[in-house]
């Protein structure tokens, strides 16, 4: 489609293999003002996949800024009845969501308890439901902003601005650059789909991470399946969730995370940068936080609630994913994920496990699976760190070495 | 306040004298993408006035234009839940919107049926009640965009671009260029009372319009009062609906509009321009609607329910005005709208006028007051349109001439 310009060509890659917005469907855009470019072509892509309307959440961090610093106490974790009606309707609909911040350290200066705090509870937590149970087709995909290009890359090169070049990371990243990018994923979604088989094959109960500063065991559940390469919804609508994904990931057992674990890459978290975090669990208990900046963020946020520092995600990448062979850090969750292993403190995935739909969020913990309003990874892995699966038998199975997947 | 930005000294004049923020309100900002910065400086100053919450909406013209060219029929006209929900918070609450369209002729070429349908009437209607019944604080200020600003200047003078100049127009207009701009409006505000209580003491049973093109009779309501200079809600918090606002305005009658009208000014009509618009009435509904450009949005609007049709408000200015004194065409109503006398179709301004509350819309119409999801503003007057009033004994009494005020 050589006429068509790259922006266009990327909204319809995220309509049709992302989202896969279904005719009738309405489709929920969540967006910075910054991202209005990619919002307009993704509305656009939308009706031309048949949507019925297309409604376009602008969120400006600006404005949140303005918020967090004056807002009191009491508002910070509110969700507005209207706020709340537009989660509510987002089961049996389409959701784009568009990462990508401009300003990465917005809020870096201020008290990062209230940053944590600022989330809208409600909304979130019935956002994660719908994604959970599998009743909204979604995905979340990055526009390259100026601000972001100019944390990323330093320098013109080649007549190429920071920009051009986080572009051309990006594109590389979601296979844009490929003749044909949708046959492209069919192929690369299919590849981590076999890696699920193979985890999944070995039945393990844990798996253990040891490198420079992390010795860390993760539980997982009985009979928890690995997912990757994208989902199906309760109406057969398959997705890819991620617009770069490279990770094939379990829910682990919130009770059985043991040991240290220290991040690999800086972890941008809305308007923070934490750099050099390490954590110390106990009983599926984060029982230490400590970072070389931006500590105070993710502490704010593991009190938003009382499960908020537990597991909910463990996540294996190599070193054939696209993103980490930039070798780049994009302080943007969404692809620093996709480069290197990682897990998330919060609420847990349960894409993999039967039987949760109507249960209680305490009956759901019961089961082992995580019930938070937080989900935010953070990268543990890389050429050093060494990941091993263990058997109910004890056995231990290496699975990345270097970077290089182990099972065949 | 020297150390202020333009910007910010703006912001502070709308949400102090315009919507007069109070403590503890919640403060909903409709803007487009293009507003952002004087969004966000409005967001910092509402906080500053002791604001709750601040909830910026931004709506994308170029969203709404794939809406309008994509989405089935019956999708243009409704209200989504969401949007439902926030406008039956807008009671008790203060509201700013944001005008000024950087491209105010984006959707002149779509079909001007769907243009005039595309409205969310059930929350419009839900937001005309709330302001009627003066249960909310709100006000209309004007962003110049880089897109208004090309239509109004067309070069650059004295070194100033056409963004420059139009900063300088509305300043001016806004009286940001005065010395102490909150004191200023006071004074304003007071003049433009005291004309209201020269035309009630009238007591008048219409006003007639002459000039070229226009020969037009515009019954009004017995007992109804001219309004101007501000509202008080009926918590008794003061505020000024336009910035700027140089009107005086009263609701006719809707059954009793007779003759014809030429429009004196363009109208920008939600991305479509309206040029030499002419429209007869007939017992009070327009009959015929012509136009050099864009007649079919005016038509579109007016099909979108019955009553959209009649009039729902006269108003007076004079060649005082600081926005007529400007000479311009910003092609953008709430500015044009102050340069002159106008006639809005669509529902009446219901300020001045007792006892409607809790009535119905057949009974607020058998009062002779409109009830519509309409409400659209076109200008007829200046120095060629001469006004006069006519009382109950058909005595004729000179208000304008040469777009001077002639009572005393």
């Amino acid at each position: 489609m050589p006429d068509m310009t790259l922006i266009d060509r990327y909204a319809d890659l995220i309509v049709k293999v992302g989202a896969n917005v279904q005719p009738g469907q309405t489709v929920f855009i969540s967006a910075l003002v910054e991202h209005a470019p990619l919002a307009r072509a993704l509305s656009r892509a939308s009706y031309a996949a048949g949507a019925r309307v297309v409604d376009v959440r602008y969120v400006d961090n600006h404005v949140r800024r303005a918020f967090i610093e004056h807002a009191p106490e009491d508002a910070l974790s509110e969700t507005a009845p209207w706020v709340m009606a537009r989660a509510d309707a987002l089961e049996g609909s389409a959701l784009i969501m568009i990462a990508g911040d401009p300003d990465p350290e917005l809020f870096a200066d201020l008290d990062q308890a209230r940053v944590g705090k600022a989330r809208a509870v409600d909304a979130v937590t019935r956002q994660l439901r719908a994604q959970n149970e599998l009743k909204v087709n979604w995905t979340i995909a990055a526009y390259p902003t100026e601000g972001q290009a100019a944390q990323v890359f330093t320098e013109t090169v080649d007549g190429k601005a920071p920009i051009d070049q986080l572009w051309e990371a990006v594109a590389h990243s979601v296979r844009l650059d490929e003749d044909d990018p949708v046959e492209a994923w069919r192929a690369h979604a299919a590849r981590l789909r076999a890696r699920c088989k193979q985890l999944d094959a070995l039945e393990l109960d844990a798996l253990h991470f040891s490198g420079p500063g992390t010795n860390l065991t993760v539980g997982l559940l009985p009979g928890a399946r690995f997912t990757g390469g994208g989902l199906t919804t309760v109406d057969g609508i398959t997705h890819v969730p991620n617009l770069p994904t490279e990770e094939v990931f379990a829910c682990p057992d919130w009770r059985r995370t043991e040991g240290t674990v220290r991040s690999t890459r800086p972890l941008q978290l809305g308007g923070t940068i934490v750099r050099d975090l390490e954590v110390c669990f106990d009983g599926g208990n984060a029982v230490e936080v400590k970072a070389s900046s931006g500590g105070g963020a993710v502490e704010g946020q593991m009190a938003i609630d009382e499960f908020a520092n537990r597991l909910g995600e463990v996540a294996l990448v190599d070193g054939t994913s696209r993103v980490g062979q930039t070798g780049l850090t994009f302080y943007d969750s969404l692809f620093d994920e996709n480069a290197t292993c990682h897990i998330a403190y919060g609420s847990g995935v349960t894409f993999g496990i039967d039987g949760l739909e109507g249960l209680s969020p305490d009956e759901i913990r019961e089961r082992g699976v995580n019930v938070s309003a937080v989900h935010t990874d953070f990268m543990i892995g890389g050429p050093e760190v060494a990941v091993d699966g263990i058997t109910r038998d004890g056995t231990r199975v290496p699975i990345l070495r270097e970077d290089t997947w182990q099972l065949s």
